[in-house]
């Protein structure tokens, strides 16, 4: 069977995290050379609270474009973490904004401050979703960096694309202190 | 049973096919209270050809995000009207640019110069996309024209915002056109 990898990037609107899941998607199937399928669902909480993405990633043809259990959740929020880290499939890997995210006490994931970073690094909220990319990748090689770092560059607003890039260095290299440290 | 419609948007690669389809879901639920999905799919194809999203959206719960059979299809390009018109229902309403198709001779949709119109209304051909928004929620009524300005205007890039409200109104525009001449 097709190695199938089903990942959940949420936040709060605003944050980002469906283009981030559009930049991830065309990383892997452009760059990559990968079957995705990105997808954005809005229920009745769409005006307000948590803002999530789905991208799955294949080696093969995708028949269902839904995630079913997750093997990455990365959580933005409060709201995000508390509605999706339940869809995590055992042994998956979630990761959290260590400032915005009040963790279960049996948590085991990973706390990364990435709004935090994003602000420190280009003075910009807006770019915490492409310090999400990075620490997401640096993490799980899910795809290779030269693939996100052009992908991030070309959905990057004209002007932008340095300070996006640098963002994305940002969570490399944050993901590379816990690799080292966990 | 929930009302469920079903809609394509395809083109080129970078004619923001799939940003019209995130404009269109954001409407759809943020403004028009509806349940909503948008599903980029990227095969072997991503790199150069066809790019295509989808849209579905319902009155409740929506359980496959996937497109079965169309209700609407918008095609752009010739290589998005050979690969997508197929997958139209019976009944289903075609709209392809007329100056970029060249259909087949039992066409029975509708033909528009969706780019040329973008070209003449803003000087910029990137809002093609936003005026095959206009097209579609013209002859449709999928969404209201309310939701589909705010959106719209929620997801231009900063400093467009007027440029794509013109594009968005000479795509009604083009609409009724139709609509009265049929």
């Amino acid at each position: 069977m097709d190695k199938r990898t089903e990942i959940r990037l949420a936040g709060e609107g605003g944050q980002g995290m469906i283009l981030a899941g559009i930049i991830l998607a065309e990383a892997a199937a452009i760059y990559d050379d990968k079957q995705v399928t990105q997808t954005q669902s809005y229920g009745p909480e769409a005006r307000g609270g948590a803002s999530r993405s789905e991208v799955v990633i294949s080696d093969g043809e995708i028949d269902h474009p839904e995630v079913l259990s997750a093997d990455v959740v990365v959580a933005l929020s409060q709201e995000a973490y508390k509605k999706f880290a339940k869809t995590l499939q055992a042994g998956g890997l979630l990761i959290v904004d260590k400032d915005r995210v009040k963790t279960a006490a049996d948590f085991n994931g990973i706390k990364i401050p990435i709004a935090r970073i994003a602000l420190e690094t280009t003075g910009k909220a807006i770019t915490a979703n492409t310090v999400a990319l990075g620490v997401l990748v640096g993490l799980t090689n899910l795809v290779s960096r030269a693939a996100i770092e052009k992908a991030v560059t070309a959905r990057a607003p004209k002007g932008t694309e340095e300070m996006n890039r640098k963002a994305l260095q940002a969570g490399f290299a944050a993901a590379e202190q816990v690799r080292t440290t966990a």
